[in-house]
């Protein structure tokens, strides 16, 4: 059995990171899971809708978590960042 | 019993979404739904930490739904836009 895929989001044209998920899903994984932090989050949710409307009709959104991360920065400053992770299984 | 408040995530600064959630709890929602279509999904996801973690750190996230909406522009053209609702509960 095929482990889960995970797919980071960042900055990258959104077709790049709908691709990323496709290819694990046609390597055999049953779960892909969809990663992203802060801006990045709506991406991770166009990529979700994408993958599910236009390439892998039978995929279904089997949870979305949301959740806070601590980041340090290089000079030491802590922030907060909310994150999102969404996974797809067929 | 009070009705679920809903609020509609968009371009204003987070802070004031945040007390529109807060507000809502204040009068007496158990529920509070937050939705937002595209670039403010981010936003949508901090409001929702930032209720949780700072002023109403009894609410959970009961549930995360994640569609795509299709949305046509005055010129009659059709496109398809990601759209978020989280669920919180007290």
């Amino acid at each position: 059995m095929a482990e889960a895929g995970i797919v980071y989001i960042g900055k990258k044209p959104t077709m790049n990171y709908v691709l990323a998920v496709v290819t694990h899903f046609n390597g055999g994984s049953r779960d892909v899971i969809v990663k992203a932090r802060g801006r990045s989050i709506s991406r991770a949710v166009d990529v979700a809708e994408i993958v599910r409307g236009r390439f892998v009709p039978e995929a279904r959104v089997r949870d979305v978590r949301i959740a806070t991360e601590k980041v340090t920065s290089e000079e030491g400053r802590a922030t907060s960042v909310s994150s999102i992770e969404i996974v797809l299984s067929r």
